[in-house]
């Protein structure tokens, strides 16, 4: 179970979902990591170049990710130099893809901007282009304004489930 | 078309979609601003007391979600009081369910709380649970890990459009 980092403690701590998630995904920097792993970097040199980020941030940010088990360190070995580490994500990181899609189609669509670069998100299998949507429990898709954000008790009763 | 404020030009102009939508939530009170409006709340009075928020703060960011077309003002006037202004989502505004629905259940499986307050997306007819999930062109959900992300050219060939 990783501890929280003393900044991050009072986000995670909080009762609200989206803020615990928020404390994980701490800043821009958070989700362009989360981003540039998915696109297939895992070393530092791969992330730093990709994103221009200076290395103490880098540093910092990856640890973070690590601690709140985002991503995973695996050492690695170029012949000739010394081990380095990769990083992976882990099941919970490639659930941010959800997360992740839901943001940019919502930039795209409400704040657009062209040409831009495309970070496409595609089935792995025929490649078909996926979108982040509110479904019903029967697997239904609904429209935004058809959902309600409802306030209920810290327990749910035991019929809910 | 709003003019993106000095600070957020930068966030606005970026060509990565998610960090476009990152500059128009910029902080996590703007993430609770928009969940506290799918709450219910309209006036400035109801989101400093449902979230403790600095005046100044709560001035700054309510009139930065207007500025980006999340928010929009209507006057209202109490009998015997002075006209204040009423806050209501856009349309753009409501779409952010998606992105709040796919950060809160992140947050609920990943940053586990018990007990924790609980604000549940229904459905306002059946008042069923929704999920956020990624979905193909045939509306069938996707799991995450079935799903990769790819680099593609800034203007897609004309046969993807």
């Amino acid at each position: 179970m990783p501890r929280p980092s003393p900044i991050l403690a009072h986000a995670i701590e909080n009762p609200c979902a989206i803020i615990r998630s928020l404390g994980v995904l701490t800043d821009t920097w958070s989700f362009l990591l989360v981003r540039e792993a998915l696109l297939g970097a895992r070393t530092f040199a791969q992330f730093r170049d990709a994103l221009g980020i200076a290395s103490d941030v880098l540093t910092a940010r990856l640890a973070s990710l690590v601690e709140h088990g985002v991503m995973v360190k695996t050492p690695y070995r170029v012949p000739g130099q010394r081990t380095r580490d990769a990083y992976d994500l882990t099941p919970a990181g490639e659930e941010l893809k959800t997360v992740l899609v839901a943001m940019q189609q919502w930039g795209h669509t409400h704040v657009p901007q062209e040409p831009e670069l495309r970070v496409v998100p595609l089935t792995t299998e025929g490649r078909q282009r996926v979108h982040a949507e509110l479904v019903d429990p029967a697997g239904r898709t609904v429209a935004p304004e058809a959902v309600q954000f409802v306030r209920t008790a810290s327990r749910p009763a035991p019929v809910d489930g």
